[in-house]
């Protein structure tokens, strides 16, 4: 256990993750609902009040790494330059909220499996998405303000983004965490890059079946036309 | 008043229209956490029950038509055929319950001024917005079940569909309801079918200098290749 992740001195994990380790290992035993805030505090061994100076409600237990994700997400969107493409940016940020999933998949599933069985849940969770969705929509309408419909186009690829992620996120842990995560998250972030933008398209590999496209004025006579074809047959 | 409007033969609104009414009249006044059932009931002159009848929870008085709206889009995408183009499709779908707020901009407006002040209301609204998102992605399923990604397809195009007509119609109620909806939405919708699909290219006008394309297998003989340029140019 690495010093930071221990209270100072003592070789405990901090009271924040023994509550987080408390509520979820009673969540199962007696269902979401069924658990209370005493229950949680009485497992982890510290007190009431210790619970909501973390956590401002049972919800918030639940989902204890969403806060420190948006604001690192917001920070990475905040240091990027003009450069960088911006569909590709808020795809990098939403790589970026995968890895909090990744990092931890057992804890990923049987938070995802929690969330579909609590109505509650779901529901907070659907403001959790939100606020990944406008912090996505605030970055793009920033890069995007010199853009007619600026602000609908940052909208419209910010609700992309996150749909392609949670599409992603929720095909992997419906397969208990298994596979690689970052993948089937990148892949379905190409699909909206392509959609928007962003990515270019990869050279095309030369197949001997190949098609050859040729493109003329209509106007250029047609010797003109046919050596041109001859030389990228590689006849000529 | 229409007779299908009024309570049989009595001349008076129905129930369900005057507990509407009378709820809209009070938020204002008293604010809308401060407002109670009771309040609601006896403004409306009809009993408690008759609220709950109509009206699983207050909440739910604030957005009095979305199960009916949530039903008509349903059954306007269920009644399609195959040969619907289907980003179109959920476009259109999406101008259905547009439509719902543009019949009456001055309740659409004061619901938006509320729901902004009431996080309760913006949680709840969230949850609708959901399923509108669902219904767009389920059809869509249906339609790419053939297709390799479409699952993730429909999930984006269904978020960037609801994205864009929320985009444009809070910007059509931050503008009081001033203003031509439809054609709002419609434009922030052309941007989803331009990104997707779904919107046929215009056919290109000839000009005299125009450009003339020749797609033809690297293997095909070199006179083939000739014979289709000339027919292509009108001179075979």
């Amino acid at each position: 256990m690495s010093s930071e992740k221990a209270e100072a001195g003592t070789g405990k994990p901090p009271i924040r993750d023994a509550l987080v380790a408390a509520a979820y290992e009673l969540f199962p035993e007696r269902g979401y609902e069924q658990t209370t805030v005493d229950d949680i505090v009485a497992l982890a061994g510290v007190g009431r009040r210790s619970f909501f100076r973390y956590f401002p409600s049972k919800e918030d237990v639940v989902f204890p790494d969403h806060e420190r994700c948006l604001a690192d997400m917001t920070a990475f969107l905040a240091d990027g330059s003009d450069d960088d493409d911006p569909v590709r940016r808020v795809c990098d940020a939403a790589r970026l909220v995968l890895r909090m999933y990744a990092e931890n998949p057992a804890f990923s599933v049987q938070r995802y499996r929690l969330t579909k069985q609590v109505p509650g849940l779901r529901a907070y969770e659907l403001s959790v998405v939100w606020r990944y969705e406008r912090a996505l929509a605030e970055y793009l309408r920033r890069r995007f303000a010199a853009r007619r419909d600026g602000a609908l186009q940052a909208d419209v690829i910010a609700a992309a983004v996150v749909a392609a992620h949670n599409n992603a996120l929720r095909s992997w842990l419906r397969s208990d965490g298994q596979g690689d995560a970052g993948a089937t998250v990148g892949h379905a972030l190409d699909y909206v890059q392509s959609a928007f933008g962003g990515v270019p398209v990869p050279p095309a590999v030369e197949q001997p079946e190949d098609v050859v496209v040729v493109v003329s004025r209509r106007g250029a006579p047609l010797w003109r036309v046919v050596q041109e074809i001859e030389t990228t047959l590689g006849r000529g």
